[in-house]
């Protein structure tokens, strides 16, 4: 909780690099730990640096655990928030009996195994337009505000020893990713059936669904506008 | 130079397990920031578990950036550094023009073109006995101790955006690797010819070769008894 945030390293950044103090608005907020291999903001500025100059420049005084990719410039009314249309999460498991070192910050390790196939299957039971309340943080629940959400697609993959679960929709409750990857792994490991997952749909009750697996294995993967 | 070193994480998870306090043999030391996909060591108890316990339950005790892949009992006179009859390092860089940053700490990142296929080529004048005092740190040059050392192998591959540089030998002077692997670089940029590095296993300066390249590129590969 002091840790410096991404926002507060680009923002320095830019600071350096321009000589200007703006502020970014980010397409989205994300937890400590969590990955993301593509993540949007906007800013306004007077520089007349071109994009490419933005990008080298940007990432000269960035930490290197962070890196611009592109920069374009976008309408005055763009904001990087508001206007996103769907994103993509992926969760990524490893089932190495013995940890690979290398990746442990980089993916959850599960040194038993996973059967991505019936898993693939059980993904498909949170596609489409659901309440879902039961797999979410008690936070994000306030009386005003709907926990329905609706996920466009979901599949499970296995890449050697490294089962990947990957979803997208047009918006995610706190932690629900987390949520829903631990559900498919209590399903696979015959914790819960088919049916609690949906009739959790309808009781909301977040103690009968899978438990939120850690942050390392999760990575925001695409942002769509 | 504050921090624990992987023999007192090591030593600590094996005094937890079995009650002993231990003194380990590794196999090799190797500096700070350095990598190890494959290290040995040996130590004297009197514990009757068994290897496979032994394997278990240090892990289970280690931070997560240790793993003990194996065990076996060996004769009472093994020893992991003086025994060993050859080792296998990697030294690994990326290519990418925008860095990686999920292996920032795990490769050299240098985003320029880097020509694998002449550096493998280039690499073969390493390979044979030669006096590497050109390719070692001042430290490990004392009057009584040569510098001569023999390279069995030595070969450049690229896979994806990343150069790999793999060199096997019965021993290695300090920092001789990432020279090494600095004077490929220096070499495919131009600014080294064939006939600097031969001559280099004459004068001995080490001002005429490639730099030391940082240690997140090296990996310790293979140990072989």
């Amino acid at each position: 909780s002091n840790g410096i945030t991404v926002q507060e390293a680009i923002e320095t950044a830019i600071k350096e690099l321009i000589g200007e103090t703006v502020t970014i608005n980010g397409c989205s907020r994300t937890d400590a730990g969590v990955h993301a291999r593509e993540y949007c903001f906007n800013f306004f500025t007077k520089s007349t640096i071109p994009c490419d100059g933005f990008v080298k420049g940007i990432n000269a005084f960035l930490p290197t655990d962070i890196a611009v990719h592109s920069c374009a410039e976008v309408d005055d009314n763009f904001h990087a928030r508001f206007d996103t249309k769907s994103k993509e999460y992926i969760y990524r498991i490893s089932t190495l009996p013995i940890r690979d070192v290398f990746s442990e910050s980089l993916m959850l390790h599960h040194p038993y195994p996973l059967d991505a196939e019936k898993m693939d299957k059980t993904a498909q039971l949170f596609v489409g337009r659901h309440d879902f309340a039961a797999f979410c943080t008690a936070e994000s629940k306030t009386p005003l505000k709907s926990t329905v959400r609706e996920i466009s697609s979901a599949r499970v993959s296995r890449f050697g020893d490294v089962v990947e679960f990957c979803v997208s929709g047009g918006g995610f409750l706190h932690n629900m990713v987390r949520i829903l990857a631990g559900t498919l792994v209590y399903h696979s490991d015959g914790k819960l059936s088919d049916d609690d997952i949906i009739s959790a749909f309808s009781h909301g009750d977040r103690t009968k669904t899978g438990k939120t697996l850690p942050p390392q294995g999760l990575y925001l993967n695409k942002v769509n506008y």
